[in-house]
């Protein structure tokens, strides 16, 4: 069968990771991907391999003064995808959209889109199938993410009534020195903050409210997770529900992962096994903050999202279910194997 | 009437404060404070006109090395005072109380200490009362007093059923520069963190679940809270009982307070407004946070917290209290005119 | 004698001090403050006592909504004056210098402007002279002007044949929390940076090459200084010359002044002995670092600069400079008088 | 030939990196590490198919309750070894000599050790040599590695009559959150500091100052480098120095590398093609920033030190050196091949 052919517009955070992982799938290739600058990340690029397009024709000379091959022009390279990774910056995905509509291709966007960019906000083990066949597909944010993975698992295991969810989130992306703050909170001021309604376009079925402050640090965010239980349980139930639940892997202070950084630590030390990126992609649960009250039916965890990896799974797998490529199951284990996530790494 | 004689014992982040406090009241004056070394903090003290006891005789000649005059040794000071303010660091404390106890001394303790130091935990506007002519109270932990103030406003207002509180830590103090994390969020990952029981030695009828978050970060601690309300209300209801209860501010991020870092820059521009200290005293309380949800009994309120100032009153009134001067109502208002806290600034 | 009449053009880091400052000499006064949005420092000058006035008449109606009163506008303002302090950001200043010619006033810009938008850069205690009478002057940035204040009493004390010097730069104000690096250091790459040519336009005569880096730290720049000498000295000298200079201060590590946060904090502890700021308006010396070689002519010293503030007494004499007040000693005796740095705090 | 059996004392930050070092040789090969704790660290050893001995007999339980292998007492170990590689904390490693003394063991020790533990202090490329066949050498620390790396290739080239450098240190490690400070530059105190003496006990023929300051950031450490040079060249001539010494690597701010951050990004996006650590042994030297002056003698240059893993090609070298397996420019051409260091990523 031919391999899907995918374009990765957007060279970022996500894009270099989305690409690097798209390149470890057996049923998809990179055709290309298409970059603005000349710079370290585009020289990264071609040193993998990838043919490197830029937006714009007036690209083309920065890139040939900086000895950076340039494969073309974008619009030359999106006529011969199956389908376009859009990984641009926030709102600057919905501005290609009527650009892959007129061409007729499929495209999924990222969580900085709004979510009518798309027909469908997706995290694939929550709602793959909606997904399938679809042309616009929202792979939703790294927050997002993290918690519909978890509060999904809680869910299906025990039904949510409420949930109160405070996300501390890094200020900045580890390689962007331009944002602070450097020494300050700064919370979300609008309550509840955006990311609560975001988790219902994936989870409608489960209430939740998030308030979110910004916080000095560029390693991951933490949620802290209040969730009211329909059925009773025990904290060791739900921490065997969080260590069969897929993308989701319970860590401990014991362990030594006391903070963020320890966790990141880890994730460096073991990139080798995981094909040579320091990412954490599954969501890491602190088993030893998962509390479920006296009374059976409060149950609290906190959790560690790397923001510029959770999201990189779903990414694969949107592309599978907008390909019709296979079912959900399948297309996880898939992916999950490829990425060297099927393990307890 | 003759004024209460204090000491400062242990003059650092919450000693140096009280003294100037105490100096600013016209019923009771500081005879002396203690300080282990001749650092600039037993400078400053000098300059202010304290005098500075050591707690050992070895430290005298480090004094003299440093030109810092040493008026004696702490046992003598005690012996002179009426009541003891220990500022010692937590856990320190505990070991002077067998000193002032023989000594038969009235003692402050603070927050850093286990509750059974003392007879009664103390934020003056919940139970004034139960400290009056108490040999041993203890002022609460910052966040613990920061809580208490705004939840004990609210439960006598409407009642609360449940609260949940995330608080998001800063991790060390201004002037503290051995201790990180640099770039990490730590999470305290025992559940319920200890705040939550704490609150509960002032305020035993209100039921509070706590989380605790450290962030790198040195000006305040931010905190998240959820309350369920007996009794139902509207945000504008919350917003008025906040802003007529004593010690509590309410900012909002249009006026530009959009992170701990602007809160403390006005807590700079206005000391000269406050008597000189750039502190901030009063439970920052962002209006705009404040939100109550569609039924009436669901509330959700962000505040921030000078962690290094907003004891100081309580110091003030735990003196009072347990010197039986007057009652709770009369010495919070004598408290916050001395301090200029009896204004909106 | 009539009072000088000083308008303030932008109430941000510089222009509020500016105004705390000039409110303190008995030869002038504030005749209004130009601020451009209603926020807390709009309330903090009102409540200080300063007039309000808006750079265009759009404005007027956001103060009115924030409940903040506003005098009316800058134009009329800017007649009123004997001379007009430009507080405005980086480059901004320029764009005012036309309308305040056509006015025919003298005004004073800061160090974000380039030096030929005036006829003089200055600091007091360097070049005090040339600015007599000036229509323009520039009061140099935070940086220079730390590094003109030293060199300079070096320089007349022993002669610099060379200097060197590293500045690792706070890379935000303590209220900015929009710039970043979180965790990084940002060196400039362009060498010599901008500051050693700066502050020769205040010390022709001193060589100097400068290399800048920005950390993530919000309170005060340091410098380390390599000055080869033309005359030998010793340790001990360098200290007495650093020990008599105008606004300069001495601090060692033995009194736990380890970093600039405990030379923060001691400014705050000190603050109501300097009128309510913890600014710390001198140029803060480690004695402990200061190291002749024994040779006697290679001289290293470090020091520390509040940037928030070191100019303000410059902002001053330079007024009284322009107005033809009086002369250098006089202006910087009274000026040092009024700010309370005419001692050793 | 047989490989050279090594042990690892101490699974840290460089101790786990050497392992991994290690174990991508031909000539040599780990047969067990020693860890003290069961924590994360002692995991992934296993993951990797490291042996993990413990120090004492009572940590064996801790191992056994954590679930993870132990294969012994570090005692046993360390007698089957041809050579230790201790990389235990600072001034640990000298309590460990006598018992490898005893053992009749040959030795690495590292830089936080006292010169005197060693007979030699080693740079590969400056002094290998000197190592040949020893017992105890010292590998010297990151910045003093970075330094000799440079600084040789620039004494070599043009001769090096006086240098000043000013370092800019990461305060803490990644993976230390106890460390701070959070926002406060903390000066070294005494000048010079301690790195210029340690760089000539590898370079004594070159004159050297060091002044360090501690900044809030973990990812590495820069340095600014003032050297006086004996014979007379230019920018683009010390330029192709730099492109041919080893280990050493040209960035530049054009090519998006304006901080630490981007260049640990890189590291990060590179780490695939480099066996799988986000680790970049080369010392990253700004072209953009070299610079000599008109006349021709006077040099700047700026560079960046990856302070977890600069050192581990020393490691390996010292191996070498010490086992009398070759010389020096066999060993580096060795090391820079098995560590994917023979290029220009």
């Amino acid at each position: 069968m031919a391999k899907v052919k995918v374009v990765i517009n957007g060279y970022g955070v996500i894009g270099k990771r989305t690409a690097d992982a798209v390149a470890k799938q057996d049923d998809m290739e990179i055709i290309g991907v298409v970059k603005q600058r000349p710079d370290y990340n585009a020289k990264v690029a071609v040193l993998k391999g990838f043919k490197v397009y830029v937006p714009e024709a007036s690209a083309m000379d920065e890139f040939k003064k900086a000895n950076v091959p340039c494969a073309g022009l974008a619009d030359s390279l999106f006529k011969q995808a199956d389908i376009i990774i859009d990984c641009t910056p926030g709102k600057v995905g919905a501005t290609y959209k009527p650009i892959y509509q007129k061409l007729g291709k499929k495209a999924i966007f990222q969580g900085g889109e709004k979510k009518d960019v798309a027909e469908v906000s997706f995290v694939a083990q929550c709602n793959y199938e909606k997904a399938r066949g679809k042309q616009f597909v929202r792979v939703v944010s790294c927050n997002t993410t993290g918690l519909s993975r978890t509060l999904c698992a809680v869910h299906q295991a025990f039904g949510i009534s409420d949930s109160k969810v405070v996300l501390a989130r890094r200020a900045a992306d580890p390689n962007d020195t331009s944002c602070g703050p450097i020494n300050a909170i700064i919370p979300e001021l609008t309550i509840p903050s955006h990311q609560g309604p975001d988790v219902q376009t994936v989870l409608p079925e489960v209430p939740i409210t998030t308030v979110a402050l910004k916080v000095p640090t560029t390693l991951m965010h933490v949620h802290v997770v209040f969730a009211t239980l329909k059925k009773k349980t025990t904290t060791d139930e739900v921490r065997k529900v969080f260590a069969k639940t897929p993308r989701v892997r319970l860590i401990s202070g014991k362990e030594g992962f006391s903070s963020t950084a320890q966790i990141m630590d880890y994730g460096r030390d073991t990139a080798c096994l995981r094909g040579g990126r320091d990412d954490l992609m599954k969501i890491q649960v602190w088993e030893d903050s998962i509390s479920v009250d006296a009374k059976g039916n409060e149950l609290i965890y906190l959790m560690a999202i790397h923001n510029e990896s959770d999201v990189i799974p779903e990414e694969i797998d949107a592309v599978r279910a907008m390909m019709n490529l296979c079912d959900a199951k399948t297309s996880i284990a898939k992916t999950d194997k490829a990425l060297q996530l099927d393990n307890e790494i």
